[in-house]
């Protein structure tokens, strides 16, 4: 059996029919395939929060969407997955410009997938948030229920 | 020196006026004081993810908006407090009706507060989430950053 | 079928025979049941940071001991769960006296278990550090892992 | 005013006098310095674990150790730091051979360093497990307060 692996277009698809959020923030795939994933949140004036900086639940959503990414990217056939759990760490004010997510599998395995996200104001070298969690995979022949399995 | 304490009302005020994703998501303060606060989520249809259940994100903005509100309800004067960092545990699918958020403070120190939050579906019992996070205050006299301090 | 429920005798025996820096930090079980669980943590000079407070490491291990309590004393048959994941925030330095893990369950699904922990100074009102985490349960009729499933 | 930076043999004399669960478990720096850690800890049979891997409590020793050697290889006056929090995601059962932390500084704040941890069993490729986790720095001038400044 192979294994389907979602590429760019229909995991963009996929934002626009299934992710309100994502798709309200406007997110872009820019890359998504080898177990990682890199999401483009463009800058909005809506975002700013106290002080001139973007909002952290904009970049919760975004770093969340982009561990889905690399989960559907290496195993389409998961999209009944759900998070189990999401650690971020708000590492540097970002700046008012896009910010770019880029997403990594830490480990793949039948049930879990961990996954480690880094966000980046565009053009800056130091990152501004750190993200860890885990997905839940639904399992082969059983119906997802949406929550801890 | 007496400190402010943030009600109810100032609260809600913030939220439509300075958190956006708030603002949209449509979040009603309940209850603010002693430490705790109480904040709804209204059911949304664009809200839902696949399998019908509440996406995850806007879970997260709940929560941070409640650990916020805890934060001002303590010390008014820290509006440019910001999330340090955020943990969340997703434990049951939401049912598609409000989501109430019940926050309270584990910490509060001088320049670093930890906060519980926990997620209920609206009329259940047992929660959905789970989240424990720290805010990073302003101290006294200078500037805030607006990232790690 | 029935499900085996680990009780405060057998707990504490495995503590002795499997987990060796528990045995080693000498940790008695004091209550098991019901979804919870309270184990204690003697004190001991061997264990002080500089500052006169007690090592954070050691709080950890007593936190991941009392979720592994709750969850064999819901499923007593799953000796070979493993973490998944901790979270600790630490809240207060901790007196130089005995240490108690309260521990409860806060959803026990088919394959992961969430729990949460609060650690006291024995005699202490306010919590010491608060912790949450995962563990992963083996299936029914496969072998474990001992890593993410 | 220059800002000490401790190296490899300071730290490994701090873990011998003031961190008895590093002293315990036998760590040996093997390098530090340029925001950067690395620390190993020598296989022992008794931290073996049910299923023959190591104990979940020595990882997490281990990576709170290479936390505190990046903070103090980057500002040595900080001896009193104290962890505020600490994240694990288990990845993989490590093999029963020496493990190896690998340490980056995230970001060096005035009052918070976050700092990111990869554990590897020695020879392997791939982490048993990653941790993100913050230090609390003590401030200039004020005493420590050994919990939650």
């Amino acid at each position: 059996m192979t294994t389907h692996r979602m590429g760019l277009a229909e995991f963009q698809a996929l934002i626009e029919r299934d992710l309100p959020m994502g798709q309200w923030l406007g997110f872009r795939v820019e890359a998504l395939g080898d177990g990682k994933a890199v999401i483009r949140m463009p800058a909005r004036r809506e975002l700013m929060r106290p002080g001139g900086t973007i909002a952290g639940p904009a970049l919760m959503t975004l770093a969340d969407c982009a561990m889905y990414a690399v989960v559907l990217g290496m195993r389409g056939d998961a999209v009944m997955a759900v998070t189990s759990n999401l650690t971020i760490h708000f590492l540097r004010a970002p700046k008012p410009v896009d910010v770019i997510a880029e997403a990594a599998m830490l480990r793949l395995g039948r049930r879990l997938a961990v996954i480690e996200v880094v966000l980046f104001s565009e053009g800056e070298a130091e990152p501004v948030a750190h993200i860890t969690g885990t997905y839940a995979l639904p399992g082969t022949g059983h119906r997802p229920s949406g929550a801890v399995p």
